[in-house]
């Protein structure tokens, strides 16, 4: 039987902000990536995430990001690797004793905005974060962008590892993301992204942006939990896994 | 034979910024509590605190304070217990992460500054603390003013305590350190100092500013390492210890 | 003609997180007390907001708060008069120039939250919070609660004040607010609510929760902006002021 | 008479934490850029700084820099021009006020640490400093690396500038700063930093490291304030300054 795993950010508020709905989304993922207080979310936030997933039997991750709660940890610091390192260290470590306490396990680490984006590219970044992950529990799954230089990372030390795909994102034909910045970045539709989730997972394929048929590994779809038609697009893709045979199933 | 535990505040720098002699003063001392980024601390100094503990066999312990670097932790802040329980776990979760990848095993916890002195007279902030120090394992030690409502909380849960003696502090009649609003509240003198600590550990009592002589539970004695005389104190603490056969040994 | 203020808390949202419905709010105000980045606020909202106002002719001011983001700046913390008073001011500072960019000018100083609930009683923190608006400029109004120190403080210095009462809150004999951990605490019923703000504006008095009719100077009326019926109490006081011959106008 | 402006990072400490030796310092120089909070420095410091230029009839200027404590604002961060126009002026403002309330008057600004690096080269990041400086006061006169895109950027809108110098560092022959990665790059010898001071200001020139004698705008020169020799540095530059008959004035 064919499987994927669906993961989403989670826990992203602050304070008395919030951000996303998770409460109604965590039903519909198998992974969630909850923020660590350094980019979003905060102790009482993330205790309360945690307990959601849960509630929910989701796969709990960390979602380490950049000390930057102004600009969402999306802004690109210059940090050495040795800093990544224990910066990510500390936030999967702050998790983990929170999820301990409410009596769940670390599952998995995705790193967030930035630092997710520069890890895929830059690689003594990406071993940095690798080397955290595996010292916080040989056990925990490194998810990254699928092709990239963290994955890399992760399997250069014997990480199990879980290639991320975008369904509402085009690709190019070298597998690589299409920037933002283009206009035909985005894939609005829910049925055209769904559609294209299908391929990703039964064929392990997508078109590019310019029609050519090209390998992707996916094993794990994000979720985007933020955006106005989050709800309505995890309620489709569930339905559509659902009925075309697809386990829905953490790493 | 007679024992005792000598405990000092460390890696209390930030950033570009240190505090104290940590390298000079872990080898008189028997546990370190290693500030954990809320009124001091982060991930760099922690990581580096830890490598220096382990290389002088001192026991590794978490130092959680209230998020306030300016305050460094010294002003009180009006958090929930359920509020103090997630940040306390916080901290302890994000310092056992850093002291595991390098080799080490977190000890003990013994709060900060506003935090400790709050938690030594209310019993709900208290029975927080206790509660995340459990959590977090239940093999650790949990420090706090000898007498106070923190250690009643933590033994009411079954916790192993540590009760704080200080060398350098004057006493009350009934056992509560002489505020330092009061000029008698200070023991600046090094050779008297030494005297009492010696009286503590092994007589487990003190004479108060009275000149009453009262019992005292003496579990670990607090070493001040910010202070102009804390080098100094440590060696006659340790050599004075050494010659009456008393060793210095962590909880 | 009778006049009155009517004044809200803005631009409390910070970074990727929103607050209160600030656009739509804004034409029914006269005074907008803006974040300046310690509670809520970052320096893109700030000006944002500033922008805003000068769009509807509202004034600006400052609504500092404790260095507390998870707190929201409700949470008392323990600051000396002095750290107050440079808190304060380095807040006023940072917005006035803001709106001194945008072509505007700062009208006035509200305090947010514990620091507001605390001035209110505290006449210590009062003076610092006064003397500070003071330094900021002499033409400053203070806003503070009605009968509260904060306005005793204002005036000892020879400071404008405006008493601020709130509609949807029902006050003691003696003119204090009722705690909000009281059931009648709070006036949920829009009607009752605009009732209660013209008896406040045009006769200076308010029914006590005994029954008792009592005193209260009435220059500002505070509306909440994040509850579920802002917008709806919003325009219906307004309403209700425009058909009474009330001018809604800054002091 | 010939004269030139030195200037010195003042105000670095935060919280408890101190950084160089400001009292000692700052009779020595002509103009203190005072750190605003972002990077180092808190409201308490900023005022005490304050306090000590107006002792001193030393210049304030504002030391705005990258929201990084950690970092020390030596760390890139990818903000948006119209981020970076908002937070210098968020912190311009702050100074300012506090610096009126001590009776003070702001008189420059000079960009910390990777702000004043990246501004140094990118025009579109130097542009919004620029505009950020003239909207906080058209008087403010702008320090920045002598033939930079940030004196530019000022001179573009009408700013007073100051080019910077540095006399313990040296240059190449296009007259940029060596590299602090190359072995040649700093000049620790006392003397001979005297010695190339009093070059750069008497004849605006400078020896490159191939020889060569190039042209170079010397309008102020940079102390360090927190190296082993700060101190010794600044009595000798005062004493060859006066021998020299060279005033030492802020622009």
């Amino acid at each position: 039987m064919v499987s994927v795993d669906i993961n989403c950010d989670m826990g992203e508020g602050f304070g008395p902000w919030q951000m996303g709905n998770d409460a109604a989304l965590m039903q519909y993922i198998s992974s969630a990536n909850i923020a660590c207080g350094f980019h979003a979310g905060d102790p009482r936030i993330m205790r309360e995430t945690v307990r959601q997933a849960l509630k929910r039997h989701t796969a709990i991750g960390a979602h380490p990001g950049f000390p930057d709660l102004q600009g969402f940890g999306r802004r690109n610091i210059a940090m050495t690797p040795d800093e990544v390192f224990e910066m990510v260290l500390y936030q999967i470590g702050a998790l983990q004793a929170i999820a301990r306490a409410e009596g769940g396990i670390l599952h998995h680490v995705k790193p967030h905005g930035a630092l997710y984006n520069m890890a895929a590219k830059d690689r003594k970044l990406a071993d940095a974060i690798a080397r955290a992950v595996q010292q916080a529990g040989t056990d925990l799954v490194l998810y990254g962008l699928s092709g990239s230089a963290l994955i890399e990372a992760g399997e250069a030390i014997g990480l199990r590892t879980a290639s991320e795909v975008f369904a509402d994102r085009t690709y190019q034909d070298d597998g690589s993301l299409t920037p933002r910045s283009q206009p035909d970045a985005l894939v609005e539709d829910t049925s055209r992204a769904v559609a294209r989730a299908l391929q990703m997972v039964q064929k392990q394929t997508v078109v590019s942006t310019n029609g050519k048929t090209i390998g992707l590994v996916s094993q794990t779809i994000c979720l985007h939990g933020d955006g106005a038609h989050a709800l309505e697009f995890a309620v489709a893709i569930n339905a559509a896994f659902k009925e075309a045979g697809i386990a829905m199933v953490a790493p």
